[in-house]
């Protein structure tokens, strides 16, 4: 399946300023890039992160300057899949790699939830079912609400106030599967609204994030909470921190943000 | 100059506990090692995380059990070194790999004390003076005082109690600096007692953090505030979490802990 | 300075034919893109490889097909640096990451002209000059002849033909200074002919060599031997394999590859 | 099962000797650490290389010198796993990271025996029983012969003489397989004789190769071609060459060279 994805965004800069984006899809994705575009304000130096996102910086300009991403990917057909028999790791058996995940961030206190995650969710059968029913709790509990989080907001923050907007659910989720010893990573990305009733919100990006089970890593979608097709992953890292979209020196404002992520129709897949 | 460092740990476990240690040196310091030994209750799986540290993993045996490090290196007979000339880099000219050290991070909310930062720092010239300046501050108003702090203290917390260990020390000074664009990065490492007045506290691991300025790091090291030699750097990261000594999974008792880090004698270096 | 970049290439495969390109540049360069575009006749999937060389994979379908990148980015204005005092780094003082590139690889073979090197530079001031030296005896002893060599010439086979293409004249530069304990590693890339006589070839991918002298790596390029400006690296590597333009697996047949590398005027930059 | 592995080198050197070193196992080995010691005649640095290689620097001073590793790790029980239904991936299917392993290096060129690889082995079946034809092939045709080769003898040159040490076999077997599209890796490593005969040789370095087929890396060792237990993984790469034990750059004789691999008894298990 074709999607195209993509974003615009113009900022009015009172002066050079520097910046840092994560707007590209990593290279490593299951997606497969088919054709696209990259055109920013001023010559970009890229490089890929411990991570192993793409990050590119650049000085936006003093005055108006426009950045846009443009591409067609393959993505798999398939909706998230998901194996209700897959069992949780002991801490033994994780890989390396999956450590930092299960560790506390800026934005993720597991240690501050331990005793509320275990109280909610200790009965549930470890493995799939305990990450589903985070994953269900959060949905349920959590009001989706634009405007609901600022930048500094934490997963905890969420935690008492039960509203925020994709990113904090994503986070509380994170959070609780840290607590019960579910190594859980955040991912940024493009989603699109294929098989799903018209959003009434425009395009935006989306977070999710994925949980080890089983012996790989499965997506887990709180806002959502349904499988979807077409994700095209961004970032993953910590906590939104490490897949911020873009991180600003200085003083620039953002006048027009446009993201977009639909399937790619035959001969008018254009725009 | 031949230091000798190590540490030893006794735990009691009520059953099998996995562990996660990093108490040995990273592979890439500046010293060398001559010899050592290394002895663990179980047997022990390493790698390399994201930052370059050496990570153990086992997992503790119900009931008693020791952990021991032991080596002999070479570290630069050198005290710190320091440069009032170096310059401030501009946030075009960072490395890439700097990018993730102005950033904040679990203990580290420079985007929160950023008003504070530049209000006390910003008359400051850029550059060396400046992270003098943030280091001497903290060196004179945190009152360094044992048991001031638990895991969960934050920079900010510190801030404001104005009291904390190493560690809180460390961290607040990383958060000015990443407030006024400097990226600092969190060490914690040996430091042995060369030079300096005898200590009235038993030797602990210690922590401090680097800087950087004029196209390098630099060590800083608020608690202290003077330069040291000997330093052997354990774990580098964003904040005292990516170099955590030993984090466990359940329930063991940390019976005794005992480090050290001696100038090595002659004939009787050993113990 | 503005260049731009690109290449085209036209196959005709005998059926779906995997194969690995390495076209791009390089994610870190000193070059910065300020637009670029990319188009494949097939799905692809990128990724970072040991080197830090962008790879893109991709299957050729059966048929004609064609693969397009195309770029602006800003390289520096300056000609290649050069340091006539730059000394030799003894083996103890060498970088971790150094070692790599005083081996043997596929083409480079420094054991076999150990004896060799040493007795006609061996009389040469270490540094700078014996590095010079080695190119300067390549650019003069070497002839360059299109069709010269094959995929599997190995710069032995170039020590004892006196002939070769760019990628042989690199070669051997690199397994002199390796034999004389100067690491030196292999890069591709684009060179545009910018303030130079017009060339009587169409352009093409170019190599050069990088040597470690005084603390850094250093561009030598014995088939121009003089200073150029405006190179935008795609790949490093050991050797030429590991910088590769496209490797195949299967049957298919290259009918035409077009390169660019030229400075992008005003408004008439493009094509 | 407790295996007690180490060595013993010593060395007389006319000068100070730089000399890189590859004896200690890969931190992320299946083996874990339960004790270990490490010592060196002179402060060695260490680092970890692109492959994962645990590497260490130092320089061998002026005259005798010893270095000394020992350890008592534990391996898993079993004796080396197959699947003889393990399919061969499509190049498509691979991993990004095997196909550095497809691709020619200093000691193995597919390239080269491409044709003959194909007519002896294209006509077994694609997958597990192919590459157990290569290295049954490599085991009944290529006789095994101390002092049979040189450090610059290539896989190549094994398959026109028939005759080398494991080293030998091992590359022939990788150059085989990579000519059939299937990755190989050359593993240097610990291999205790465990429930074989008696050796006729005294203990040595060993190595074997890994292939990749359905989905994982599989152990195949053409000199002993039956399953063994207790293997230590030193270091893996391309070929020998990425996997050398020692590297010396300068004068150095080797005096004594002692390699133990054992399985460690209860009390009784030491020297």
């Amino acid at each position: 399946m074709l999607v195209r994805i993509g974003c615009h965004f113009d900022h009015e800069a009172v002066g050079a300023t520097p910046s840092l984006w994560q707007v590209r899809p990593r290279p490593d994705g299951p997606h497969r890039i088919e054709s696209e575009s990259w055109e920013t304000p001023a010559p970009t130096r890229s490089y890929v992160d411990a991570y192993g996102n793409l990050c590119d910086r650049l000085t936006l300009p003093a005055g108006p300057s426009t950045l846009r991403y443009d591409a067609t990917v393959e993505v798999p057909m398939a909706f998230d899949e998901f194996d209700i028999s897959a069992n949780q790791a002991s801490i033994d058996d994780l890989p390396d790699e999956a450590f930092v995940y299960l560790l506390p961030s800026r934005f993720c206190w597991p240690e501050v939830l331990y005793d509320a995650a275990w109280e909610m969710f200790g009965a549930t059968d470890p493995g799939w079912a305990r990450a589903q029913a985070v994953s269900d709790w959060v949905h349920e509990n959590i009001r989706y609400e634009v405007g609901a989080s600022t930048p500094l907001t934490t997963a905890y923050d969420v935690w008492q106030s039960r509203v925020g907007v994709c990113r904090d659910l994503t986070q509380l989720g994170i959070t609780l599967c840290r607590a019960l010893n579910l190594p859980a990573r955040y991912v940024g990305g493009y989603l699109p609204d294929i098989g799903v009733a018209p959003p009434d919100l425009p395009m935006d990006f989306c977070s999710w994030y994925e949980v080890w089970l089983g012996g790989r890593w499965w997506t887990f979608d709180p806002r959502n909470n349904e499988p979807r097709t077409g994700r095209v992953v961004i970032a993953r890292g910590r906590d939104a921190l490490d897949a911020a979209m873009v991180t600003i020196w200085g003083s620039a404002e953002l006048k027009v943000m446009t993201v977009w992520a639909d399937e790619a129709g035959g001969a008018d897949g254009g725009d």
